[in-house]
């Protein structure tokens, strides 16, 4: 399948991950935690996409709200930039829900581009498929080009209570790609209750909704208008907002007058009313990361139901999760229990009660707890960095850098480095210098020297970093260019 | 009261501590674990007695097994050695339970002093009393001097079955001292069950058996030789072992010989058929670390019964109790559960299971878990140093030095380390140079090379080490005379 021109990928990446507590902090919502896999939620969803979308400028908008557009910023900027993906972010005046979020970008790429036909993806699916989800894609956008609202549909496995479901009519004559057969959707069911849910199953075709969605900015935008008064001031808030600049968007008046939006799914205001949606039943291993439960998947249980990810001896136990990153959890007799381990902080609740972590969230936010807001591990490009311990004066880090690869350029007044190679070579630049270090050797990095390690190795380098200093945070932290560098040193 | 001529401390401090894992490790059983004061168990159990010895050599034995002789013996030598208490270490051939290890403390004290009166101390109990205590030490010695079995009697708080009571009779007009008032023991009562534990708490003057005794070897000796052929066994054997020397205590000669003895307490062989046995009751604050429960104690309970030790949150829960040492640990709607965190593991299991947790330590023994064997922080005289990461080739720790204090001079032919000054200020002896160190000021410590350092601020210093190497063990460490390095640099 070739990029289809006009396509935009649509990421939606507003969710502040409180659920996911104690792997995801306030500054790293679980869409950009690389548990499931080596990369992050948010990366494998634009790399889901990407190679269907074209090379003009921005084929990606991530919409998110203002406090994690800066996070998902650097973190696109450090582990898919420089790629040949470009993006903007697209933050949202108020939080309103999805039918206002989606309005408001098919209203801002319409703008620019009459023809913009939007795919849009949660972002904290997990999701596998290759040729399936190829074949799904491509139904997607011929219907959409086809003025459909394409959904995807997939087998149900349970009863759940907590997910959309579609059921199914005709087959549709537009889309037939593959193994992708869509049909009419006939019938939405948001969030069934048990005994529904029940019933559903025994339905032939039905499917749950995948919150994956593919259409033209316009049709969206029409049958929005046509549901009601509800539709018409969404369309119309989002098409005001989108005839401004963009440096207009985020004044008092457009907040005002998004905040006066209902806050409304796009499946109640307009997949459950309108006649023009289709669905494509995909046979996809999906995923979504909804609570911390989702950690289930990556182990399997034993007799006894009990799964374990990580380290650690069991006796007795029944029906017990454990997620451990790096140390050992021992459990004994006990009953229906998760338990979360992070280097920092860890996590007990029974099974069922997993989704209340957000009050535990609330609590530590009271007390200004440290592990709600600081992330202990950072990805980026050219490696990973984790924090071992903190002081009052000092944090030491484990630096692992990529073989090839080479750290940020960079100088901090308030604070000296001690750096110690415990395995590989690094060649490091610092100021004019340029000094190999192989295990087992150190440098030292006084204050206002700049300073990047290139791993010159074929293996990972791994490095101790102990700062130490009156300012540890990243605001002592002067991001230089790498040509700097280069000129100083020729 | 004036050091009694005579008097031993018999320090019991033989148990594998495996019923307090993650808190102890196999080198570390809980004897060792700071974890109820400043000091370990064991050094607070030799403090307590200390006062009352006099100033000749070994006033103080310390019964212990082959495993835990090395440890035992570094540890004090590094905790109260340089003190004015010297000490020897007295290994069971065997274990046998307390009645042939007291004979043999017994039997080994008299043949060398045929006066010799012993002060018997489990090396695992917290105990606080001051002047209560005194009291009750001289009124111990003056009964053993009257060729008594002293007994001291602790007032029961509840109708626990873990314990033995003892029943008292009439008041002794021997060893009336402050406080304590000696009374002839009438009954003893070995771990009762429940419902006879409660008719116990009815009677007047009942007491539990807090296991700490005194009395003359002689006494011990000839009372045990008197009840039956078991306790002329007993006596026989550690007779025959004391009069050989020291060396061969451990042949196999009398290997076996021990390894024939009754395993049986001192309590059901000698007191509870003696006529000798007195009973002091005393007010002592007194606690058996005989579980991970005796954590409660560090605590006090919340209205829901929850008691937290460390840093965390709760949301609804009852009847938990949360051992944390520096992480966070948020519980959310659980009930009736322990939890015991430490640096490397995390322990859970329900509260009244958690003497379950040897089974735990025997599943982690059978995976070689390090953290069965590795303790994660280490007392020392001149501080504390505790492992933050280990690595394949490196390991990382924080060392702590008192102020004033001076850390023993060693060297390493296989590792290299890196120091990090974070707080305070140390002057450092490095083979023939004497360098001082400020805060984030770090120093490379090559293989080969003599180091010391000390404490020169007011103070603590903390110090970063990163040691890199193939061989991080303690076997690389050559311990050198501080003299020498005083030489060296004269």
């Amino acid at each position: 399948m070739l990029p289809v021109t006009h396509l935009h990928a649509v990421i939606m990446a507003g969710g502040s991950g409180a659920r996911f507590w104690p792997l995801s902090r306030e500054c790293d919502p679980k869409q950009l935690l690389s548990v499931f896999g080596t990369q992050s939620l948010v990366v494998q969803t634009i790399q889901r996409i990407r190679p269907f979308l074209g090379m003009r400028p921005n084929p990606v908008c991530v919409v998110t709200n203002e406090q994690l557009v800066g996070p998902l910023r650097r973190h696109l900027d450090e582990t898919v930039a420089g790629s040949d993906t470009t993006m903007r972010f697209l933050v949202e005046p108020v939080g309103r829900n999805t039918a206002p979020a989606l309005a408001y970008a098919a209203a801002v790429l319409q703008a620019e581009d009459p023809d913009a036909l939007l795919f849009i993806l949660p972002s904290d699916h997990i999701l596998e498929g290759n040729g399936a989800w190829a074949d799904t894609v491509q139904a997607a956008v011929l219907l959409a080009q086809n003025n459909f609202l394409a959904t995807i549909g997939l087998t149900p496995t349970r009863p759940e209570t907590g997910y959309g479901y579609i059921v199914a009519g005709e087959e549709l004559n537009i889309g037939q790609v593959g193994q992708a057969h869509p049909r009419r959707a006939d019938r939405f069911v948001e969030k069934p209750d048990r005994i529904q849910a029940e019933a559903l199953l025994e339905i032939p075709k039905v499917y749950w909704n995948a919150g994956i969605f593919c259409f033209r900015a316009e049709t969206l935008l029409a049958e929005l208008a046509v549901q009601g008064s509800q539709g018409q001031q969404i369309v119309e808030t989002c098409q005001a907002l989108a005839s401004d600049p963009p440096e207009a968007w985020l004044t008092d008046r457009h907040r005002e007058r998004f905040a006066a939006l209902p806050a409304c799914s796009i499946d109640t205001v307009v997949m459950e009313h309108s006649s023009r949606v289709a669905v494509i039943p995909a046979n996809l291993q999906w995923q979504d990361v909804g609570s911390l439960l989702a950690l289930e998947s990556l182990g399997t249980a034993d007799a006894n139901g009990n799964i374990r990810i990580g380290r650690g001896v069991d006796i007795a136990s029944n029906d017990v999760t454990i997620y451990t990153t790096e140390r050992l959890v021992a459990t004994l007799g006990v009953e229906n229990l998760l338990v979360v381990d992070t280097r920092d902080a860890t996590f007990i609740c029974p099974k069922d009660r997993c989704q209340e972590v957000r009050a535990v969230v609330e609590a530590l936010r009271q007390i200004g707890a440290m592990e709600l807001t600081e992330p202990c591990v950072r990805m980026r490009r050219w490696g990973r960095w984790e924090t071992l311990l903190r002081g009052s004066r000092y944090q030491i880090k484990l630096i692992e850098v990529y073989p090839g690869a080479q750290t940020a350029l960079q100088r901090h007044q308030q604070r000296s480095e001690h750096w110690v190679v415990v395995e590989g070579t690094a060649v490091v630049w610092r100021d004019d210098e340029i000094i190999t270090l192989s295990a087992s050797e150190s440098l030292f990095i006084p204050p206002g020297t700049a300073h990047s390690l290139t791993n010159i190795g074929t293996g990972m380098l791994k490095m101790i970093e102990v700062q130490v200093g009156d300012d540890l945070s990243e605001g002592d932290t002067e991001r230089l260019k790498l040509e700097t560098m280069k000129e100083m040193v020729q």
